[in-house]
């Protein structure tokens, strides 16, 4: 039994991975939803949609979100009733939306249509939203005046680009929220769980965040292996340099050790941060060395292999 | 001034000719909206939709709904998650079903979205509902073991094509609905009040179904001039035979001069039907002879002259 606290492109990548060196029904995914927003009345999901469609097979091969041979038609026709744009659906990925929302109108939970989200694309690793419950990453930017405001995620990382400095991350709801079903003991019954190569801040935060989760990691810590999203003091993909650095953490597998010492006994390193590994180990983390740029695949498969290695 | 009660694909057409010979905005139209329903949690107006985007220029050019050059991702992506794809929702469209849905879930009535959605789309004549409430036509039908069962409108006519023979019809919810503002003013105002060649049944018929509309027409039954959508036994287009031979009306003009005695004081059929005029008359109603088959946008403009004229 495998459970993973996942974001959105990495933790995908890595997972595709994973599933290609254990049996698919033996991993569980936590997946962080405090990205999710509602857009033109819909309930948007993007890490939950990002690894149903990466480990359906169906992803765009390079943006890091949405599917292969998408069209954009729709959104394009909203511009004409003066509705925001920026925020790209696609056709096909609009039914995904269309379909939660129906579903959660009628009652149905986000752990239970995830579920049936899954099955549709064929997915046979359990995802697991990481609450049924609303929580949503707020992030507080300073203005070139001087002013502070704070902006839904989405807003801040898509519309705004990620460009304005960051300085506060907060997670609303996340007090009052729980674990979605299965959660806990997913955590409880794992042999390894693994912290994938995502978003310190916003994308394994908020899945911290939720009230047991944090407390459930602790208690596992010797069983519990990231993944450092940070290579040579840059994030492969996104903005978790800009979130790091706006929170005074600093921009490394050093930093994410740090981050992540309370709860992960042991964190993977890029090969390239190997000079890295006595700071690693000095907050408290083992440190374990290999190549984590995920290229392919292959490497991406590899990747998880080291990963479960590290702590057998 | 001139209002006009109107289906959809025929009203439309008709419609865009009389816009090409009296000023478009001294045209009120009052559009049926008992075909809407609810489609994937989405308000869809079918009635409303094919009238503004004829207007505007932009409808398919042949099959009566929807819009030109439309692709269909989003609904072929929805039978993934085994929902209904029969009614065939475009991609484009479906930005108008976002943005209708969603002022409406904001507390908008219909009638203003309505407006505002016909000035997105550059129309100048005023479309108004017929209704803000909910009125849903609702069509009995009888299956070849002899049961009857009661069915949605666009299941009847979309999915199941029209073929099971009705029984009756009624429109659920009317007698608790309101006109929408301005219905009735437009009605008691209009120098002439035209009822488009429309199905008579369950386009024409559930306006005058709202509260107040019938009155007001019989009250300016001379100013109220009707076009025949029957021509020669058979309709230009949809299933108004089905249904006017299901309710026990003869399927012709002189059928349709019956259904509208009581409030139109002229019928204009087509030069087809001109040996029909006297069992027209003979149910009360003066019958005015124009070529009807609306082929081509200047066949609309002559209609729409001839039938203004008929009253003038």
């Amino acid at each position: 039994m495998y459970t993973a606290l996942a974001g959105g492109v990495g933790a995908a990548r890595f997972l595709s991975g994973l599933v290609r060196v254990v049996p698919a029904p033996a991993v569980t995914v936590v997946v962080n939803t405090a990205d999710d927003d509602i857009f033109h009345g819909l309930h948007v999901s993007p890490d939950l949609d990002t690894i149903t469609y990466t480990l359906g097979g169906a992803e765009h091969p390079e943006q890091g979100w949405g599917l292969q041979g998408e069209t954009f038609a729709m959104i394009d026709a909203l511009a004409r009733y003066g509705r925001p744009t920026w925020f790209r659906l696609g056709d096909k990925d609009m039914a995904t939306h269309l379909y939660r929302s129906e579903r959660l109108a009628e009652g149905a939970t986000l752990s239970t249509i995830t579920g049936e989200i899954a099955e549709a694309w064929g997915v046979s690793p359990r995802l697991i939203p990481m609450s049924d419950d609303p929580i949503a990453t707020r992030i507080t930017v300073i203005r070139p005046d001087g002013t502070t405001e704070e902006l839904p995620m989405q807003q801040w990382f898509v519309r705004e680009r990620a460009e304005p400095p960051v300085t506060s991350v907060r997670f609303a709801g996340a007090e009052a929220a729980a674990p979605a079903p299965g959660v806990i003991e997913a955590l409880e019954a794992a042999d390894t769980i693994l912290v994938c190569p995502s978003n310190p801040v916003i994308s394994i935060g908020p899945i911290l965040a939720v009230p047991g989760v944090r407390d459930a990691l602790v208690r596992r810590r010797d069983r519990v292996v990231g993944v450092s999203p940070i290579i040579a003091g840059r994030p492969v993909k996104g903005p978790a340099d800009r979130l790091m650095a706006g929170l005074g953490l600093d921009v490394s597998c050093v930093g994410v050790a740090r981050a992540y010492a309370e709860f992960c006994g042991t964190l993977v390193i890029d090969a390239g941060d190997a000079h890295r590994c006595t700071e690693v180990e000095a907050v408290g983390v083992r440190a374990v060395v290999a190549d984590t740029l995920m290229t392919d695949a292959g490497v991406a498969a590899a990747l998880a292999r080291h990963t479960l290695d590290a702590v057998a």
